[in-house]
């Protein structure tokens, strides 16, 4: 592990990590996240789950045009092309819940973890926000990496 | 309590919710997240808290930033001119985490919620980013809305 | 009727039109547009129509985003806080079309012809890129205002 | 042909295609379009076309813009870094329309027409837009792709 | 004048100065901005600036799309609806400089200086971009205030 | 030394020059800038230099994301996936000002000098919002390139 804050220079300036000299490897990562609700949120969900204009569909989308956006969105991200972006949503009806997870895969110089996190978080922001008029009180939880694979730093997995 | 989705129309449409004839009323809303991280991370951070480039510092800007990107990442929320935001963080080194707060405010036909909820997610996903090469285990979790004032569905307050 | 473009001053330049002296009033555009495809796409587009997921949903939202992009777009667009979205979209079986019908509303200095054209352009754009792969020589077609009220110009309808 | 639309999957989600195991090839996409209007606005346009600021020259330069912005605002579109993008205009005053052509080019895994296609789409909308104030019964019309080259799919070509 | 930064806090945070009590009143700004380039470089600027395609109109249009972009550049800047952005561009061939003005107004509760500095700045960037292949010693220089007015801070003029 | 201006065409048309044709190497780019400031200006600054949330932090943020943003400002830049942006700011107390430098580069087919330039501007821009309320009387000046490297044309440097 590594013992430093690597965006931080000596000098104390955030920087955008020189990956110049790295290589093209095939990149993949994925990222979980969720959303809580009323039980009463989560069944006016599930009505609408399977016809056309449904919140999940709207928030899945969401989430893989907010993919794109990380380099825009957080300031040291490198801008990269990504190549795969799938989020699937999914209602929990006995929990309350919409599990998110995101997939990103790019070949370049550096990881897509931020592109996955980022999905997650644009996804569980438009539940949030389809859903507000009818329940305040959601709650955005459990927002992390589950799976990093290609680059020097090899395979990472969590639950 | 609203008895339906907001966003969807009867013939399944998604639609941003039509305010044309909403009249202009001041708006606040708070949200909060938090990073959970591990003790080492939480220490890194702390070096780093009192000088310049620090990522708490960081995170904030983006977080800021974040905010008046809102209707461009949420599919259904309309464009609106912010007159505040706000975004502090606070390391909790008791519990390993960065206690995230924004604060929004317009003057304008619609709430800020969604404003204030992804200045914090961006704000957490930032923290993210800049502690990944040390810790790729962090959960960015509890984001949620807090406070919430002005327009027809008044106050409305949560912890 | 006008006698000279509004867009370029005596000298030359593009200009974005002063409406700084111009009172916010109430203002609606309507623009509709189509896509002409083969009977065999309408065909697909036919079979996923009532399920999550189907081509007309994610145009229908890449039109309302689209929309709020209008300033970024068209370069001598006013910024205008849009106040109502509304796209549909209709397969229309017998012609092989889908049909794009975009309602924009604000309160402001300036009409929203553009995001309403915007919404239809972009809308009809998605449909061609999700169906791209089984139908190369789609045409997208009759992108037009076809009602336009507030402001001192008045009332416009077109069919 | 495909007999299926390949940015849905089986479970119904919209999907950004898997283009990582594809090879970078050069890529060629053209696609053209017509703005048709009154003599009268016609006229408007020639009297101004060898000047500087004349309208073509503005709708031209958001076009290039446009191509830029292609995966922003078409959801499932792949990033990609084009290597050229022109885009012509001509008055054809016989007929009372702006013809416009966009060609677009990129070294990558996937095929660049809705970029070709969005930039003739902002092209046309800026026509729109700096001649509104004279015609408002303008009609954008018959945008399609007329040639596409490289990749698996090979060479295409229409009028 | 004041005696301390407005966008920093007591504690130390970036902050969006809150604007939520400021009343609405029209607000102007104008600046301005140079560009040295070689005697050579000014004459080919000079013997395209009366065709269509010159560079001086590019930059322009760049200049005026970019005061729109202005809360997405700058950090702590207010988003605001611009009702107005007009930029001119002088080739000085005595002095071998295009000379840059810009002016933005609005009605809204914060000045649009910022948004004038961007016009120049981006607009400058412009013509260094399309004059870099035949001079790269250009020098964009004197960007500056010249003239501010609205608000409470009163009238600001400067040469 | 070409003795044209690369981006316009022989019919007068601005276009994206064609890079397809060239190869990938590495990229370098360097720029340069100043911004000008009153005696008191500068002693804010310092007084807040070593503490977070200093102008200089901030500034130096806003810059490293706004090298990001080049293609989406400049016309008709290529947009390319920068592999490093760094960006240094210093306060020169003798002279009151604050000295700006940005390094960008890039694996691509063309330079990245416009990318820097970019963070320059952008990083001086922000500086000026951040110090407005004490000092409408800065100046921003000497932008330009000191050093480029990497493509056909070879090495640049200047001072």
């Amino acid at each position: 592990m590594a013992d430093k804050l690597s965006h931080i220079d000596a000098a104390g300036n955030a920087v955008m990590v020189d990956i110049s000299a790295k290589s093209d490897t095939a990149r993949i990562a994925v990222a979980k996240g969720r959303v809580l609700m009323s039980a009463e949120t989560a069944r006016l969900i599930a009505e609408h789950g399977h016809k056309k204009g449904d919140v999940l569909g709207i928030a899945q989308l969401a989430g893989v045009m907010g993919a794109k956006k990380t380099p825009d969105l957080i300031p040291l991200c490198h801008p990269l092309p990504l190549t795969s972006v799938e989020v699937t949503l999914e209602l929990a009806t006995d929990t309350d819940a919409v599990d998110i997870v995101a997939t990103c895969k790019t070949t370049g110089k550096t990881g897509v973890e931020m592109e996955a996190l980022t999905a997650v978080s644009i996804t569980a922001l438009t539940v949030f926000d389809m859903c507000k008029a009818v329940d305040k009180s959601m709650r955005i939880t459990d927002i992390r990496v589950v799976h990093k694979e290609g680059g020097k730093s090899g395979l990472f997995t969590a639950d």
